[in-house]
């Protein structure tokens, strides 16, 4: 039986596998020190397209069309699709992904939607609602930026709290073919506001969703921090790093040991010139698809709490004066031997 | 066993209860034809806050609270909220629910979201993810003016196939606890695209997805029109009502004779100047919840197919010359006598 565990967290009786992943990256995710583990990265980031939005599209496109490719199955065969983006009323995930003709659940966690894409397509798949699903979302740095900030044209400076949106989409089948890696359980999380007002410290404002979702997680399920060999957030960045631990600290858990964060993997900062590390819901999907589930796959990490996080905010609500409230979702991956 | 049911359907063995549900809705909405429906009529639309978005915020707050209200539970008892909203990163949601600190899937279906958001309500309750669920959604017509064509104060010209966007929200509470409602199965949409462009005409652009997803759960299930009391589309509209029977037709189902549509019913059109009809997710949401379900907890409906519609765009993709394909998703409530 599928278990509620705690106050919000799951256990899957029979674990949903994911059967396959692929990672699509922009050009200076690929230049970055993960670059090698990408299966694409585009030598353009408009993809072949007019518009940053169709760009970001066409990374979706060709993200679900890989990741179903090398699990070896068709699109009929794919019974949802869980998916996200960043941009208003979710264009990019609509357009691209369109075409496929799958019965569609669109989501918005802002970047934590990975997290919330794996969680929903889980347990449907546990659930027997699915053989197999697809859970993806994309982020594109031109898109995020003339969504949320100032069209590249204008040139504007970025404070170094910023963090720089990932240019990437990574899409994963879940189903019941056994594979190397599978989804045990998920924690899912709640809004949590600290009353943070600044935009480019996203970092600061999603590390108590991260931190709360983290503590809750190891609660429900009984566990301590290095009952994991990798508690992996989104895109926190350096700064939010710093926080997340001072809060999980204050909450009787240091995770310092195993932490690591997405945003801070995905760029060289200092080289790169990308303030506080990478975000998007791209920066936390890419890096789990091309990083860290190979090496679950291969063993070399036995289980990961993999961590998404989002910040919930609109030029809108930003210019109305309103806080940056956060949100995570944690998600259990465990190597299957 | 819960059981996959043809292509795109789902039908449940323990089919989740609507153990109540809370309607709000602005003034117009209470001037109409439903008004005396509705649990509370708010008499200024920007129900005491300052912006439309906190209004549109506020909705979804007292739609929530109330819900649980009637339902004798508390908060804490709801394990997860589904909700989305139409504004941009979905605020009118995040800053609606964020108090309550349930954890919260954030979803994105346009005004198809009240299917969407019961669909994954009735699928966790079935799996035995949660005891008690909360789904719900939400729109405001000035947030929306705002958001997708003009700010009020512009006072621009409407034409006549354009919709009039519900300010209304709309909670349910699902779960195991025996009521005289029940979601005994659902229909999960696909994105359907005929290629209109003109965003001020929504009903043709949404009727092809609510067609596709009618004839696609008859077949699933096995059914014909008349084994439902309604089939209930969400805010297609007299124009989209339309092009809804041609398309059904076409592919062997009539249903005018059971069909019937939120967006028609919840305005004197004539009368209140509300073009083809009310929009928006609040337009369904409020309409199940003020109007449908009632009669399917006396018994008068034994039986409906609700298919909230939805019309994917933005002004960014409609400024880049898309089309506005649209997506529907299916929900039969049945009365437990």
């Amino acid at each position: 039986m599928n278990m509620q565990i705690g106050k919000q967290s799951l256990q899957f009786a029979e674990a949903p596998y994911i059967v396959s992943s692929a990672s699509i990256a922009g050009q200076k995710e690929g230049d970055g020190p993960l670059g090698a583990c990408f299966d694409v990265v585009g030598e353009d980031d408009k993809f072949g397209q007019n518009t940053w939005e169709e760009a970001e599209s066409t990374l979706q496109k060709e993200a679900f069309s890989m990741a179903i490719g090398k699990a070896g199955i068709k699109k009929e065969d794919v019974r949802y699709l869980f998916s996200g983006d960043l941009l208003g009323q979710n264009i990019a995930t609509s357009f691209g992904l369109m075409d496929y003709q799958v019965p569609l659940f669109g989501l918005y966690g802002a970047c934590s939607t990975c997290g919330e894409a794996l969680s929903l397509g889980a347990m449907s798949v546990a659930a027997g609602y699915a053989d197999c699903v697809v859970s993806m979302t994309s982020s594109h740095f031109a898109s995020a930026e003339k969504q949320f900030r100032f069209p590249l044209e204008y040139a504007n400076q970025r404070p170094l709290s910023a963090t720089w949106t990932v240019t990437g989409s990574a899409a994963f089948v879940l189903g019941k073919r056994r594979s190397k890696a599978r989804i045990t359980g998920v924690t899912t999380g709640k809004i949590v506001d600290y009353g943070i007002k600044d935009s480019m410290n996203m970092g600061a404002a999603m590390a108590p969703a991260a931190a709360d979702t983290i503590c809750r997680s190891l609660t429900d399920f009984g566990r301590k921090p290095e009952d994991y060999d990798k508690i992996v957030t989104g895109d926190l960045g350096s700064i939010g790093q710093e926080i997340l631990f001072d809060l999980t600290k204050g909450q009787g858990y240091d995770i310092s040991s195993v932490h690591e964060d997405c945003g801070m993997l995905i760029y060289d900062a200092k080289k790169q010139g990308t303030g506080a590390g990478g975000s998007g819901c791209g920066c936390s999907a890419i890096t789990l698809a091309g990083h860290f589930l190979k090496q679950i796959e291969t063993g070399r990490l036995k289980r990961i709490l993999f961590v998404p996080t989002g910040a919930l905010l609109s030029t809108v609500s930003f210019n109305e004066g309103k806080t940056v409230p956060g949100i995570a979702h944690g998600v259990i991956i465990e190597h299957v031997a």
